[in-house]
């Protein structure tokens, strides 16, 4: 079989189209923020992508049927009047070798080429190992205007982070995109790397809407977020707990411990 | 090399012929179940497949002579005014490495094509974790109403499980055959996961049949199964005896280790 | 590049060639066996193969030049009279990944298929786990007349071994040579699998001068074997004195550590 | 995609052109090496590699600007008179698997070739596990002429070192090189294995010059090598410390501290 295959789903036009690729990884930054921007905006499906580098596997939904593992592309068409239209990239896995990564990547480029993308930003989180209570985003771009741009719209540019690069998608659709001679940027999005951070995603979203120019209805994310700092507020009280001495019978423990149940 | 291999030992016309998998795996569950469709119905070979994805290895027969691993297509014809021939995938193993399952899937589903398949089941087990008394057969499909259709014919549907999805070729005949334009269903049986399974591998074949509209004799399959139970409750009984204190001598237990021995 | 390049050295002519092929394996037993075999025929170099499923490497010799990793095609031309002539593959690796194991085998059988070859001999060391004093030579064939020739001319055809069958090339260059119309056996001398084995490469060289009607002056490989022997039985008495309680001083052990020193 | 790109930068014609190769690996004495050449000869880029067998990564520049990961080649045109011009490969990473070595350097050479060279010299660490003062320049060459030269040029070639040969693309370049029709030599530069190590690259350059018969400027080279002794000194001294008895209180360690500190 071919590497990789594109299933076309509908046939489109679109006007100077712009990639916007979340697929999963650290805190699961990316594909929530992609997954979202994606329900919300809302797009419409445009192709499946399967590959032999993604793992061989189906998923079973609710429903008892099943679905092959796969990346997934839509569109949205923006208002009139509007600049650009976009294409969100998301879906299940990213590629499970580092020439898988190469292959699909490079497969998706050489698509959204043809569809007229010139500009492509990824999204990703960046994992500090500590938690992150108002994630900033940081960026990393394929010149230098687009750094100015970017800092502007509230992103950080660290001389440090990140020391070891990009790997994984984030970095290759921008660093092959380049050779199919396409600029971006990569939006990542603080993040301890122990949670999936829906904070985090909304952090990204909300350079994301700056720089596009779009707008997005981020309360839904906003929820999911306050849900996650509410666990992980609680296992952090239990862990503070295990770790202090016994307390004495009768004293406050016993309400935190209702509290927390 | 090419890398699948797929030699035709006989030129047959089938009747609307349906795709029965089954290959190693959890509790060998589904080889067994395949390998007894075969025997039993009775099936005859019509090809065999090799590959660079599988292990470079030979068996050595009783005899002293080799026969490189393999997976091998068997066929049965229906008796006259039956609806469907059928096709039996069996073998020594599944491709060894994520792409080579593509590859190796891909290609017999070609192949299977252009002899008329539109439908395919695969048999697996799945794994409980547990000693499984009555195995009961879940279910997964390429469409709603094959859900329907096998929930009918005792199929359990379960909105958690499998929770990870279908890995390996199980999943990946139902998931790559849609792009074949086949529909189907896998059929898992429940077992421990800890024995091969011929009870297991009796329950999946008791719906297959149910569902082909087929009769095989499964005494012989029962037969196997009575073997393993009897070996597994002497196992069990070995296991509870060294987690007991040590009995008073003369007492119970030495008749207890007269019936194991 | 082509991922198996075979240079050829020479042009030749060969009749009714056979095939010999022993890599490294089990206690090096066929790499030992074709290399004598090479050497005291004696053969000519016909092709060098190079491949990428060897380690990206290259020997140093003891004159500081390099060379690249590397199986190797010698041919030996029977005297007049003779029936048939020899090739015998040699070499550094066996591939060094599956899939490399079947693309190099089937090259490299391709082109003995050219050269006219319809017959392979593999060698390889069988590994028993514990100390061997006599090697047998176990077998596995292509077909039931093979079996039954080599019985005569000693080779054991064990219902149980080799249980697991054949891995590597040994195994695969009968299992693929059926593809190519080539029949042919495997010589499996037994070995602990501990050391390299000269005692064992010799077992399997008197077998086959037998069943290919050949001369070869075993001497220096029986030289090597004593060698080996007596460098295993030094390491053999070492040890039991180690596990033995200390002996009293002035008694015999002094004398022992002499003839070990 | 391709399994390397190489992209050109310039279209130069060079005179007689030997290749110079120093990538990643033991005490990144290649690396540094060839990189200290590159920018002190001076050259200008001539072609960047990309491969699927280099990591899927980008790395980040303290500007924030990308870059997809590449080897590189750079060229010099030798004054006039000079015999001949040079080409210098360097770059981020080996690949990453053997079969990505093989088909890397494959690629390389052949585009070296049309570029005209005939000769290429490798540069690399070799690991002595102990700290070398005054490290050697250990060889490998193709051919005895070379060997010869080489040692007249001071270099060391060793019965017994490189033991198990040359791994990855010191080796590769020479041994495939040959099958280019290229002839040539590693230079090994002996180091600790436990350091980058620019006092190593620096006896290695000098080899490099007597037998290129260029002049490069080493000043920079020995003053970073001057920092690492410092450092390397500073570390052997506390560990000396840490495993002497403890000082009397008051004594001369006060003094070491503050030396180290």
């Amino acid at each position: 079989m071919d590497d990789v295959v594109i299933r076309t789903l509908e046939k489109v036009e679109l006007h100077d189209p712009i990639l916007v690729e979340g697929l999963p990884g650290v805190g699961n930054v990316g594909k929530l923020a992609a997954d979202y921007l994606r329900d919300q905006l809302p797009t419409r499906p445009l192709a499946v992508i399967y590959s032999k580098f993604f793992p061989p596997q189906v998923y079973v939904g609710e429903d008892g049927v099943i679905r092959l593992v796969s990346n997934d592309l839509s569109y949205w068409k923006a208002p009139a009047g509007g600049k650009h239209d976009l294409l969100v990239l998301g879906g299940d896995y990213q590629g499970i070798s580092p020439e898988g990564q190469y292959e699909i990547t490079e497969r998706v480029l050489d698509y959204c080429q043809k569809l007229g993308v010139r500009e492509v930003f990824t999204l990703a989180g960046f994992a500090q190992g500590r938690v992150v209570e108002t994630p900033r985003v940081l960026g990393a771009a394929t010149n230098a205007p687009r750094v100015e741009m970017l800092t502007k719209a509230g992103v950080v540019f660290s001389r440090n982070d990140p020391g070891g690069g990009l790997i994984g998608a984030s970095g290759l659709f921008l660093g092959l995109g380049r050779l199919f001679g396409m600029e971006g940027a990569c939006l990542m999005g603080e993040t301890s790397g122990y949670f999936v951070d829906p904070r985090s995603a909304e952090a990204v979203l909300k350079v994301l809407q700056r720089v596009l120019e779009i707008k997005v209805d981020l309360a839904a994310l906003e929820a999911k977020a306050k849900e996650i700092d509410r666990i992980a507020q609680k296992i952090h009280e239990a862990e503070q707990r295990t770790s202090e001495p016994s307390p004495t019978p009768g004293s406050a423990p016993r309400e935190d411990l209702g509290y927390i149940g």
